[in-house]
């Protein structure tokens, strides 16, 4: 029986092409002992794959090998296993790539429970939402009372690290590309305010929605946003970059705001990457869950449809075009 | 009789001119009970001394206020006194201001050891010193074998952080403006290595001073070194930002690099102010004294003579004319 796969053959230089991959058909594999048959159902397509894309060295997590299936995480059932801790039926995550079907012995495969949908683990309790809490929560260790912004706050760490800061009891401010998803944001997730980067008088928005500053900047994305925010600071405020996804596809970065303020007003700028957490994946998504079952974290998820769908799909997450998490249904 | 002090009378917008300051004679004071009277003989001049000069209310100071003396850290003698714990012939330094005698009550007046000058007292033990001390050894925390890079490391702050890393075993690199400093970096205290920022290629100067990347760098002056140094900075590196002098002057900050290098070697960015440790102060001006008793911290002071040459004298350390602490012989 053959499955499909997709291979990664062309490094992008800039944007994603889809000449950059290729679609194969495999044969299944026969199983070892201590083996055991994923049946991918749901995979995650996340900005950071832009980088695993790219050749460069001085990233954080080794590149994808020109001729490798595309790498990813996902969610799937065991169909056949020879692995007694994986049986028949179960349901599992992890880092499973572009592809329909994989073997595996196990090693960082997830159990997940199966009353949780797929949509649940990859938006919430996966990558997205232990990126979130990470770093809110242990880099910029909010205060009750304080004004965060993040850009980004449509996206998939974005809305999570509001609604968390929501929880926490902070003033919460989104900056999202279009006018539906700045609705989301405060009718649905019950942020503060919403700034429409692309409509909106950045500098009297940013002063609007936060008169007495800025004492968190949660970067996901770069561009005009950061150096108005940047102004806005407050005095020990803290920036936590943990993204610049306007400046991925870019030669030559943007530049970021002069050093001035950060002695003026003694600002802390700390980048994370969540592959130094690997270690602690499930204790940040055991605390990630606890406010899911609370019911305060709402996540939408944008499901696309068959795995050949990933390719043209991944530059959504580039241009804005998805509303909410972007998932592939294989 | 009389005695002479400098007013500031009006704001720089950019570059210090002397028409903003005013020489007044003023009478010595009667003293009150519990008061005495300092004849200062050595005042210095620094960096931040620009920043007061500011309307700014964003700094982290108050600004002099116009037709107020200006402010400056200096030392002197008690030469008239009714407080029993500052006697006649006592040594003191503290806050005076650019005056040649000032009465006090002893608020924010440090006794100084008779033995030691002036020039070291304001060259290590005051300011200098402990933004130094601070600076490196609490916010980047060096560890021995690491790299670190100090621009304006010929300076006052940065020739006691480059000497302080050598006396903890790191490798040091420091920039500065002209191949006399350079010389006394490596030949007098003991740096591995100097760039003349003024003359070198700077990329191919950096490479080759740090072949295994920078750990930790400590930022005095902004300008085109720091665009480079950044690129050259290791996963997990510490960037110390004790002040961008070249923008100090500038209407317009000069950008700093993307925050995409932050992310990928998650970076830490911090800016610091003196004055939030200065009820440490003792403490930490004790610990840079064990380094100046060791003889590991040498200085050089660039003395100007008379309380009127501080006037245009100021401009040295915005030109990098000065060669070492630059001091006013009152």
């Amino acid at each position: 029986m053959n499955y499909k796969a997709i291979k990664l053959v062309k490094r992008p230089e800039t944007q994603i092409e889809s000449d950059g991959f290729s679609l194969v058909e495999l044969n299944i594999p026969e199983l070892n002992d201590g083996e055991f048959l994923i049946k991918q159902t749901h995979m995650s397509l996340d900005p950071a794959m832009r980088g695993w894309m790219s050749a460069a060295t001085d990233s954080y997590i080794a590149p994808v090998e020109l001729g490798d299936i595309m790498r990813s995480s996902g969610v799937g059932e065991v169909v056949e296993s020879r692995h007694e801790s994986f049986p028949v039926g179960t349901k599992v995550a992890g880092l499973f790539g572009w592809t329909e079907y994989l073997a595996s012995d196990g090693t960082g495969v997830s159990v997940m429970p199966k009353e949780l949908p797929a949509e649940a683990i990859l938006s919430v309790l996966a990558l997205s939402g232990v990126t979130a809490y990470h770093g809110l929560m242990e880099i910029a260790k909010p205060k009750a009372g304080e004004t965060l912004l993040v850009s980004g706050a449509a996206g998939s760490v974005g809305s999570i690290v509001g609604q968390i800061a929501k929880a926490e009891g902070l003033r919460v401010i989104g900056v999202a590309g279009s006018d539906d998803k700045c609705r989301w944001l405060t009718e649905e997730l019950g942020f503060d305010d919403a700034i429409n980067y692309k409509t909106a008088d950045l500098e009297s928005a940013v002063r609007e929605a936060a008169p007495n500053g800025i004492d968190i900047y949660f970067e996901n994305t770069g561009g005009p946003i950061q150096h108005i925010t940047f102004n806005h600071m407050n005095t020990f405020g803290r920036v936590v970059v943990c993204g610049v996804i306007s400046d991925y596809n870019s030669i030559s970065p943007a530049a970021a705001p002069s050093w001035i303020n950060v002695v003026k007003k003694r600002l802390n700028i700390q980048g994370f990457a969540m592959p130094d957490q690997f270690h602690r994946f499930g204790e940040l998504s055991q605390k990630v869950g606890a406010y899911l079952m609370k019911g305060q974290i709402k996540y939408r998820s944008h499901v696309l449809d068959g795995l050949e769908s990933a390719i043209d799909g991944i530059n959504l997450l580039f241009t804005g075009g998805n509303e909410g998490k972007l998932i592939v249904k294989v």
